[in-house]
């Protein structure tokens, strides 16, 4: 094709040039790659997206790990808007703020990476690439905090992608394939799932259920599951809901739904909201099909108990640790103490009163709750309804939380007034029992 | 619920405020819509996004035009970006141009009523609802232009939401629900489909093909669909194709497909690109199913031809049309012209160069082809192929077109370029014996 | 294959013996299905039977109605039981007429096509080219009653095949495949459906529900359907059901479901009891899905009542029609009587008198009631509940019935006692009005 | 139900009777089950069929194993054939031997229990229902020999529904769901799977898989698998294929499918031809997809050798094992002799020999081969095609088989010849180099 020969270095033309490319491609590094995306948001693109968006995915996807941070860098410092552009934008809006030129200024506003994530979607499984894609984001963010804005740029992206309207919820069980499983038994995050034995007494079992959100395009990866018991009572123990040997009870005379493990599957999908619509969805379907339900409730760790703790016993001051505090949680450095009938009781009430402090009114630098899992619960309008002493002796739950469990309950009822409460004001909405395990009670409010 | 009562008008609390509100909006008008949009966007619509989304939708569902009207007046003129907010990130980005002062900025220009839809895609259907609504944007924007806005932002969003890769395709044949196939009877633009009888004719015979494209969350709507029969040669005529006495071929034996009618289905999804997709798709797979497949061809209408005419036939001065041919073209006006031998042999050469001149050189007032369907295959990098004499003439055909038909070539190799000399330099690239209708030949390029 | 040749006539070996066998039958005659039919049951059929199986039937497939009809008187004089071992069979019986005497008797028994058949159902698509010879051995056996005992094997095979378990109910509605929707239009026989439009009115809309069963080998076929109706009364009449103006109402406001229409779709599955199944278990699915239904009932029709009536007019005596009665039906034998007032007011007592007497008391040569849609029903246990003066005045209904209809009533708690009231004494269980209608009041029982 | 009081006892009227039937049921002996029996039997039956159906089934369910056999036995001595009724049919037959009178006596010589199992069938389930209690007439029959005619019956009619062309194929890899998976593990007859790491070694990799038939009635439950690993040669042992450290190839380049196992999964469908199609139809889908693969083989077990060789080498006379031979096989009692070189070394070609007589020669008091594994490959027209030493080390291996592997080779073009060959003659077809391991070499044939 003799008129390729001429064309520019810049403009290359016809089929030739992609074919070319991608033999280039093959080869080298993430110069080509940024080629390749050059030429998917020109004409080209438009015309032979498809193709286009597929090599360049697997040209990444074959890549080193250096040559693709090379890549990701590029997307941050050459893929953002297009400045001149922008400043003209900016010009007509000061000019005239109209609404035309409001969106004028948004659309010149818009990182061109954004058009270029749209397009790699049209290849075949774009979508499961481009959330692979943005993990390594988040991996090289840590070294390199230039690419946070193009982690801003995925978020955003797959916020609109992973909308709940566009996911279906499934019922996991002993019916559904063995590839979906086995990601729930490698994904569970809070309960290690240790056999397939073990997940079978999780999703088999009449009293047992699990749940899942699927995006159509990712059909076999969850993208988020919840565990559930059904249960007469609110349970304060996690081991007894994990025996092997336990007896089942009908559904239909369970009184509570207990949510014991919620885990997030991809990390790419990372500030999608996802497990509060989970949670929510799942209370109703399980309203629908067993009314006899009244109460719906977590089983929930708090991780960050003992790290706090440390910290706070390290600190020369704190504003509640005495003294006599601090030498009886001595004891808890000494391994087996639950064992010890004497220093379990000498701890529970220091680490009761602890445990109300660090979930009720300890804050982290931005003035949040400093627990992940309170944090989560407390935004989606749970409220912290108990604290279940030694109910996770395992060696992560003594580690982490110093055995404690408690327990979040959803009222629907009382969901928006105790998301407003915590998301305006950041109170944490609890039942009075907790409340009365602070040291200092708390104001009337 | 006494603290209710004691809130301020702008701050109302709890679930009974919902309640409320729902309970106004069964009986009131858009300023509630208005309210539960807010609502919505409110952390109140964080807690209980589901619902609120589902009662806005309902409620809108339920108005009258006039109502309907209202409220997207109000989503242009109180839902765009916040002002405040976007000066100050103006300014943040005049100061520091960093990458994440655009990224700040790019946020901010953003009209909320983005993120409205976004919410309001929680609610089940809610997809759906929101293509209904963009299409009373579409009619409404006739007297209101002012919501002009409202429509691009729905055209980014859906341009992103319908990506081709959230897409799939579907073989539309006799094994298809009725549900469907109603739709596909009803949506068909091209040449009318009668009947039942009619549309298995075009579906159910070995060489018929019909694909069109889904989207997850509208599974019983096709979004767009093409009809293509398989031929042992490029086609001249529409009639022939759709007779009912027709023999079908066996389709190892055809070495063309023809892309015969092309039909959009949702108004709502205007300007979101599908038909490029769908073609390039469908040649895909036709390509794979029968490897004797040679060439991929359209037969189409020119819809805008004998309007253009017209309008020539009564201008003053124009660049080509000579005082003879004024007068031969007086003949056109009659009915019934085709029948006459001596009218149709004089009319031809003239019919002839004129749709060379309208397809190759004439122009709109922003430069492109004036016809829709020509722009659409030349945009996709098709090849006008042929003009074909006396090709429909159905009462439709001859009013729009003088009974004309063309066909596009889609040359996969030759796609690229196509696009490209169509998109960037506005060339139409044609075949030879095209260019030579032409009164004047085009210079040699 | 040089042993091939040494074969003797009779014992052809190898694969080249069905490979020539085959060239053999592509151009011969019913000679060579009969050989293909012995190969099929020798030991040549248990190593390759699922290709000789389809061999067989592929050529059956491509003869002529004289072939097959060959072939068939075939099955019946040369594959029937083994005489010679039947008798034997016998004399061990007689011998010791011990259980496994009697088990060998049963197997010795059995015609050698019952086993072919079962053969021929190892190629794809077996089963529906064995209902589609069946068909054909029903209309020759009208001329060759020696195809009667070839029925029975067929009847014996398919009921056993077809047993209820085996089949499973599908709900026929606008989301149903078109191409099962034809069948639907097809093989309806109580009120032919005369259109698409017709056909959706029985099947969309809310108040209309259609059911059929479905055999997983013949998976697009119907093998019966019924139609319902939801309705707040028991129809007298079929028109205001089928108008295209009325207004359908909600399920849960409708107390009765109406069976109006029942067809059997295939032909070669006579006698194989499938409507008595259907049609309780439809009562089944209505009743759990809308607990608002009383009354389950048809509508049907009376198709034998005016050929019986004109057999009784045109014998010299008659048990209950008396000379003032044979005057008066003389009107009924005038096109458009139902117009005009005093005929239909004088025709009236002595049309519905006589069907009671049709209906209640009139007996075909085996004792049974004579009409076929009146023994369906009430060997199904349903009770004749009404009868509807004027119920049908299409062509058909006036010429079959003189405009009757009549409702069946299915009491699932009669139904037992309805059906051996039937089955052992001949009795037709009917409501009081209806033996009212009685010329003679029927004694008491 | 005054006229319930009045019934005699053996005909029970209305549906009171049933009521009371199913609670005396609940608490009562197999004389219910029988009573419930003939109810299904009667008129009551075929207006109540589907529910009786299911009490009867459920009854059974419930009851312990000695009521159970109780039943079964019922179902031997009173559900035979009608003996009065039969006679007749004889006599019938025997002064007009017609083919209605064949038909006749073949109807009349059936045992009542068959329709009994027909009408059992409408219940919902009742086909899986009735092939666990063939599993407990074939458990009895051990002590109960006059259950075989209840056994009887129930193959010839499981012959008939589980027909090949009523099962589907499944390929079972690791998107089937857990469920199915974990009946595979349990079915496993041959190599034992130890683990689910195991199972997706064998089902996941691109070089292997698993088929499995199916049945619509059992749609959990496979009835038959087989499992294969695509190879470039004929393997001659089993340790390499199930290794969990190999290397998988590409199935384009694989030679030879090789299957290892093959194994039933219901003993109550013991008797129904299922292993020969599920070999040949797995070739079929294997060719089709892979048109590379040259040869099928197997990678046999031996099971029945060393129990052979033991009953031989402790027989006064055998017409093959010289005094020699059995001072040389004393070494095979002593574990571990595959270890030490100079044991092994000595014990090949005696035991080879045996092997070879074994296979080829010795028979089984009805004539036929006495090893099952040989008996099914050969009677599907296999030919044993090689004998591997040391072939499967297993402790099962070793105490079966001392060893030995065997493959038999599946050639589609001589299989109707080998099974021929051994059906009619008994003739075992192998390879040269099996016949000549003979130790004296076989007669020219």
């Amino acid at each position: 094709m003799a008129q390729d020969d001429a064309a520019p270095p810049g403009a290359p033309a016809g089929p030739g040039f992609i074919g070319n490319l991608m033999r280039l491609v093959g080869r080298s590094n993430s110069l080509d790659m940024t080629r390749l995306a050059d030429a998917l948001l020109s004409e080209r693109g438009e015309a032979s997206g498809v193709a286009l968006a597929g090599e360049l995915l697997s040209a990444y996807a074959s890549r080193t790990t250096e040559e693709r941070i090379d890549f990701l860098l590029k997307l941050a410092s050459r893929f953002g808007a297009d400045r001149g552009r922008l400043e003209r934008a900016i010009d007509r809006y000061r000019n005239d703020p109209s609404a035309a030129n409001g969106v004028g200024l948004h659309v010149a506003a818009e990182a061109r990476r954004q058009e270029l994530f749209r397009r790699l979607n049209l290849a075949p499984g774009g979508t499961e690439r481009l959330v692979r894609m943005r993990e390594d984001v988040l991996a090289a963010a840590v070294v390199h905090p230039e690419l946070e804005t193009v982690d801003a740029d995925f978020q955003h992206l797959f916020a609109s992608w992973f909308n709940r309207g566009f996911l279906s919820l499934k019922h996991i069980d002993w019916n559904t394939e063995a590839a979906v499983l086995e990601r729930i038994i490698r994904y569970e995050a809070v309960h290690e799932i240790t056999s397939w034995d073990d997940l079978r007494r999780r999703i088999d079992p009449d009293d047992r259920r699990c749940f899942a959100f699927f995006h159509p395009q990712l059909p076999g990866e969850p993208l988020i599951f919840v565990e559930v018991a059904l249960a007469r009572d609110v349970p304060d123990s996690i081991a007894p809901l994990l025996a092997a040997d336990r007896r089942p009870i009908a559904p239909r005379r369970a009184s509570t739904a207990v949510f014991y493990s919620i885990s997030n599957c991809q990390d790419g999908l990372r500030g999608v909201p996802l497990g509060n619509f989970l949670i929510k969805q799942v209370v109703d379907v399980l309203k629908r099909e067993l009314p006899n339900l009244r109460s719906f409730v977590t089983l929930s760790p708090v991780p960050g108990f003992m790290g706090w703790l440390r910290r706070e016993r390290n600190a020369r001051a704190s504003t509640w640790l005495a003294d006599e505090d601090r030498r009886a949680l001595l004891a808890v450095d000494q391994p087996g103490w639950t064992q010890v009938t004497a220093q379990s009781r000498a701890l529970r009430p220091v680490l009761t009163a602890a445990l109300a402090e660090y979930l009720l009114r300890a804050r982290d630098g931005k003035g949040r709750p400093i627990d992940p899992v309170a944090r989560f619960h407390l935004n989606n309008g749970a409220r912290l309804e108990r604290i279940n002493w030694l109910g996770d002796l395992s060696d992560k739950g003594m580690q982490q939380a110093a055995g404690f469990m408690v327990n979040y309950l959803y009222d629907i009822a009382q969901i928006e007034r105790n998301h407003e409460a915590f998301a305006r004001e950041g109170r944490v909405v609890a039942a009075r029992a907790v409340e009365r395990a602070l040291r200092q009670p708390p104001a009337v409010h």
